[in-house]
């Protein structure tokens, strides 16, 4: 008898007659024989819309405001939870619903973005012991000081995982509205492919890349606790995605998978002075208005006086820089500043390309042919980004996925 | 410096204007030097749409299906106090929210009804003596086994007297969409007038026979724990009506005011014979069909041997009132039943009444001048009803409240 997390994303409990789809697959899985913990998200839209009066009445610029979010914002999965067992009930599945505090998870103080800092299992596995279904409220957890602390948008699957690890669950199986992780968006291409496998940090990478199917962290706590999890569809009874360790995918590919993202913009400064503690200099303010800045790069001129920077920024936060690079500017004496928010990020991203040489110049050169500007290039390890102007994303992954093949098995 | 309790029902809350509104009432009594503790009900509509959902799942007939229902239901009020809570910390009033399970005020297993079995103020007091207005979600408690509990509907109130007995608090006023206990329905009689003062029994009659201002529960708990209660507008600055004991009340007129309650339906038993235990076998059927029967009525025929019953039911109970009594038929070997919906209940109330004698005679006569046939009589120390046709409605009020001449002060 195996042991099942099941997590429901919004769109999956987005009504009553999608809710009472989920106690049926909740249901499948119990007359298989298994014991099962369902984690859940709020009803697609709600979360919103509750973030929406939240918004229209603070700010959200102090703790004691972020407080009253969560207290706010969690109400979402709470009746989600309540609903669901309820429809399990009315199945024959004995079932309950757990908030957050009921479990209780524990998180730490850092309301809007907690983190997970225990679980307590016992009632949960009281429970489950008890022939009950669980039914978790995700999202959401308690501080120390009994306050509602919610994960972050996407914290449900968070929840999910971390459940799955205290309760060394078999399977942690993630439903969604896509039937698993592709080798980019099938929106996009046509010949994209539904990947059996990936690893996870294949997964990690697409994940902050834009491809919008697990949260980060969930990846993370999924990959130190060893949990095995399952990307697939709320509506479609097929398999998914298995997030593996890099030893179990046996024939490695060059590249797994294609991401990209049209939320970045680009800042470029010229003629900064190059002298040491320049790049300081101009990511401090940066820093100080809480911008993250993504991909870097610097270019000295000839006679190395003088250089260019230039980075991008979440297109949301390319106001509030600009304005900040302005006020610096006495300090960091730069000749120009331009900034540019039609621009995509591209990335190539796969194990493969440990073992595989080439990958940057394949990539460069499938870009070349179709006469596409390369801006701004950054990789790691197991991906290369290139930013390139905005109306050449679909041609640039579609061509990307061609030239490496990612269309055959 | 004074402690008060403020309750704020759905409408007050109904959106984020209304919520800013709201919050500057608290301000102003903080403001005043006074320590505030809030009491929120749902923003209007929220509990319906809640209930919606519940009922489209599930027909509550089960502890356990309850228990879901209160996980769901509850989380209207605890949206509202953190919206509240964010909105008085905007305006520089330090404060929190508190959901039910976070204070914690304690309550019995009967789910969807809870009674209040204590609160324990600790966090409140602690909250209100750190300078902060504490602002409470109404409606919900926490069992003994850490499940949410709702009080029924209109629970609100009855949190907030319970919270004002708790706190020892100087007053607990009631804001809500009226500006008072008026001697009648306002809407129905131009004269009605605001009452300054009512006493808690009057109060009680007046809200279990349809004048919809205060939970039942909340007038009850108010008079036991001696807490000063007062009715008023959340949208008009004038003062309310208050609570008081019946020795407050120095001028006492015959009657204080008129209710009426289109709720009920009458069911008539011809030709039952008439043998001890026949009330018993009647009114068990319905007893064990959870059917409340409010008015009773029994006819003796003059050789003593059948007797007719008439008595009124809630409206919605009627279809299942009339299934019981046909199914009880062989026992109960009654000649016919007969059944109306169309019947109305007017009621005078008043504590004056025992110290003035002749309300009943001065009521039926004004009924019979407007040629008002009364269908069924009954009578408490402090009030008479009547059931009679509906369509008499205004009529039989206007005419009670000119006859004792309510709208003189």
């Amino acid at each position: 008898m195996a042991l099942i997390v099941q997590k429901f994303g919004g769109t999956s409990v987005g009504d009553i007659e999608r809710i009472k789809n989920v106690a049926c697959k909740v249901k499948k899985e119990r007359d298989a024989g298994n014991r099962v913990a369902v984690v859940v998200s709020a009803m697609a839209g709600v979360t919103n819309q509750l973030v929406g009066y939240v918004e229209a009445l603070s700010p959200l610029n102090s703790d004691e405001a972020w407080r009253e979010y969560d207290q706010v914002v969690s109400s979402g999965e709470q009746v989600t939870s309540g609903l669901l067992a309820l429809a399990l009930h009315e199945m024959g599945v004995p079932s309950r619903s757990f908030a957050g505090g009921q479990i209780p998870l524990k998180t730490n103080h850092v309301h809007g973005k907690a983190r997970i800092a225990g679980i307590d299992a016992t009632e949960i596995k009281k429970a489950l012991d008890g022939g009950m279904a669980a039914v978790v409220a995700g999202f959401q957890g308690t501080t120390p000081d009994g306050r509602i602390a919610t994960l972050g948008r996407g914290g449900s699957d968070t929840s999910a995982v971390a459940l799955a690890a205290a309760l060394k669950a078999d399977r942690c199986d993630i439903y969604t509205d896509v039937d698993g992780v592709y080798t980019t968006d099938p929106r996009l291409v046509e010949g994209a492919r539904k990947l059996d496998k990936i690893t996870c940090e294949e997964m990690l990478e697409l994940a902050s890349l834009g491809a919008k199917v697990l949260q980060t962290r969930s990846v993370e706590m999924a990959m130190n606790h060893g949990v095995v999890v399952q990307v697939r569809s709320s509506f479609a009874d097929t398999p998914g995605t298995y997030l593996v360790n890099e030893e179990d995918i046996v024939e490695q590919k060059k590249i797994t998978g294609i991401a990209y993202s049209r939320d970045e913009a680009r800042v470029t400064l010229t003629g900064v002075p190059d002298k040491p503690g320049v790049a300081a200099a101009i990511f401090g303010p940066l820093a100080d208005a809480n911008i993250n800045v993504d991909m870097i790069v610097q270019n000295v001129d000839e006679i190395g006086r003088v250089t260019d920077m230039t980075f991008t920024v979440n297109k949301t936060d390319l106001e509030r820089a600009v304005a900040a690079l302005q006020k610096a500017r006495p300090v960091l004496q730069y000749k120009e500043m331009n900034a540019d928010k039609n621009v995509a990020k591209i990335s190539v991203v796969g194990v493969g390309m440990r073992s595989h040489a080439g990958v940057a110049l394949d990539m460069f050169k499938t870009l070349a042919e179709k006469n596409i500007n390369i801006l701004v290039i950054s990789t790691s390890e197991i991906k290369i980004s290139v930013l390139i102007a905005e109306e050449y994303t679909e041609l640039a992954v579609r061509a990307l996925h061609a030239a490496f093949e990612l269309e055959k098995a």
